[in-house]
């Protein structure tokens, strides 16, 4: 197989087994996809995250951020102020992807006026 | 409240109770992206979608058009062909989202060797 090949058998988001599909979960399922669209204007703190991404609980927030480091799409710094603390960014990898994030969501706040009008008609 | 105060409250995807943050769940939650990107090219019928996003159960597949048919985001109709048949397209509503969700994929695919790289080096 060639490498093209073996590339574009790689990357096909609706092959159960490609990893593209799982990145895909991770960075728009239940939680991720609002943390990666909170982080996009700057890095932040936990609680800070917390406060932004409004319902998330503790657990649940850290295991999002665990799955986004895991991924190479968040960064985690720990601080040495006094008292020290960590905060969350984007990487280089996690960039394009937060953006590409907020643009679905501006697209949803665009057709969403249709999408409440057309539930309620039901 | 001014129209547009209570549209800007409307809209905001963090907020638990906004309609956008439901909305971004059905639209990329672990199924509603992938059958929306599958839409993309042209209508389907249920077992053409199911053969698409492989993986997908019947039921899943069943309650996943649903919630985007209940969102207006796609449309069923029957054909009355002998046997008659039901396809599912994207509507005008569905139709920029969809095609936002392609171009999110997109990105993943043009990150997936960073990511990839970065998760065998851990």
């Amino acid at each position: 197989m060639s490498e093209a090949t073996e590339r574009a058998r790689e990357m096909n988001v609706f092959d159960p087994g490609c990893t593209s599909r799982e990145i895909l979960e991770h960075a728009t399922g239940r939680w991720g996809g609002l943390v990666l669209a909170a982080l996009v204007d700057g890095p932040m703190r936990f609680a800070e995250l917390r406060r932004a991404v409004a319902g998330i609980g503790d657990r649940m927030l850290a295991q999002t951020l665990q799955r986004l480091e895991a991924d190479g799409l968040v960064s985690r710094t720990e601080i040495s102020t006094i008292p020290p603390h960590v905060e969350y960014d984007l990487t280089d990898l996690g960039r394009p992807i937060a953006e590409q994030v907020c643009r679905l969501i501006d697209v949803i706040y665009r057709q969403l006026p249709g999408i409440v009008a057309h539930q309620r008609a039901r």
